[in-house]
């Protein structure tokens, strides 16, 4: 089946999806988006990540060219064309193509793109290893909580992951702290058992996933605690585990080169993983 | 006469000027760019822009789809054929377009387009009346010194002067000590007739109107101290400025409200800006 994407009102091949060269997501990074895990056909957690889509736009006075409604009818409509049982949908809003202006054009309609991609996210092979995390230094800039498209310091930090045979990078603040992967939430688990990982501010982007498994460890009756923690802490740490939309909750093996606990997947993170498929399944958006 | 602009090897019309929705200049701001100005129909200090997009290049590990005499064969085909007297030519590389991922894509063919735009350069009513200045944090990322479009920051910095009804933003970083504008670099004169500028660093781009400016003040006589200075210094300078490509050198009359000098354009900028245009014309490159 050939891929069909969303560009300014009209769904056409992914191969003709184009956008002006004047557009200011391609010449400023003027723009934000959003991914939503699509399982079973259907999207998972999507309320949460419209509602910081909203709060990304609203940051960025960046005028939305589509009701929420329609943003959904949008998502739904693509995963049902493109046959996406498991994977995701992609949505990018940016201020706009016009004549290239540092600051905000006047009268000028955003632009709202969208596509799927698929990939396997409940037999995901990472959930049954583990994966193996590198830190590097944190190069982004101030407002990592407005989900941009200024994605270049990210781009290097995976890069040096995949350098480093790693699968995620977390990044490390002038101050010392993890801020968090370079598209993920970065968690520990203690010895003495509390989930830790770090409190939303500017300095991280307020995951969706985030958000859910904390409320999932709460009501299970674990520990949470949010703070900051550093890479010293990490490696002495009983496990950790990662957050996103496109992998859920992936425990964590090694960081640094380091062996995380015994080296394998922790319990605890595996609970988290079971408990959010249930919750992502019992709450995931028919299309 | 209607704008041409080139896409990966094509003259185009501007309003068919179109790149993928997967190109990761749209995506991830995965790209670099550079901008010459064009006087008398010929580019301005050409080579020190081409020198800075390899050097850009190389810092993101950036294949060039082209030779830099390709370059310049785009740039000065599109000036005559948009019969550009007066303006700039702008060039965008980014890493191409692939499926998502953030680290690097393996086989994928970077992308390459430049357009034109028509501007004064010449006879801007802001060399003779001077512009204003307003302070604002810096947030950009820590690589400033790479020309990227990963330019969301410096977006909204330039909206933030022009909403104080500025014409430019000196962004502050966190130690107190001011970087650059969002667009150009910042210069002041002491009242002991010094010309101030920031030294080259990771914390601002290496203008090229900077370097030309800085050797032709050393060149006649003129003081020059390459040092940081902070918004309070500026506020009692007798003189500022800014240098950027597209605007040359111009002199600042006021900074955050407050008058620099007698609050019209100095005698020591109104040269430089002066000496600085005999050069560029003098140095430009025929089409």
């Amino acid at each position: 089946m050939s891929d069909i994407a969303y560009v300014n009102g009209a769904y056409t091949p992914l191969e003709d999806a184009k956008i002006s060269i004047l557009d200011r997501g391609f010449l400023f990074a003027d723009g934000v988006y959003e991914v939503a895990a699509v399982i079973d056909g259907r999207l998972v957690d999507n309320a949460a990540h419209l509602a910081r889509l909203e709060r990304s736009l609203k940051e960025l006075r960046l005028e939305c060219p589509a009701s929420m409604q329609e943003i959904v009818e949008i998502e739904k409509t693509l995963v049902a064309r493109n046959g996406i049982a498991e994977g995701m949908v992609y949505l990018q809003i940016t201020r706009g193509a016009a004549e290239r202006d540092f600051a905000f054009p006047k009268g000028v309609k955003p632009t709202l793109i969208a596509f799927t991609q698929e990939k396997n996210i409940l037999s995901s092979l990472y959930a049954e290893k583990g994966i193996r995390i590198v830190t590097v230094p944190d190069q982004r800039w101030a407002r990592r909580d407005i989900k941009s498209v200024a994605l270049l310091a990210q781009v290097l930090a995976k890069q040096a992951a995949s350098e480093a045979g790693c699968q995620e990078a977390w990044m490390v603040g002038p101050d010392g702290y993890i801020t968090e992967g370079s598209s993920s939430t970065a968690f520990i688990i203690t010895k003495a058992g509390a989930i830790v990982t770090r409190p939303n501010s500017e300095a991280i982007l307020p995951g969706c996933t985030r958000l859910s498994v904390l409320a999932l460890a709460a009501e299970h009756g674990l520990d949470v605690a949010e703070r900051a923690f550093t890479a010293e802490e990490a490696y002495e740490a009983a496990e950790a585990f990662l957050t996103s939309a496109s992998n859920l909750v992936l425990p964590i093996v090694s960081i640094d080169g380091r062996a995380i606990g015994d080296g394998k997947p922790g319990p605890h993170a595996t609970r988290l993983r079971a408990l959010y498929l249930d919750f992502a399944r019992a709450t995931a958006c028919s299309s």
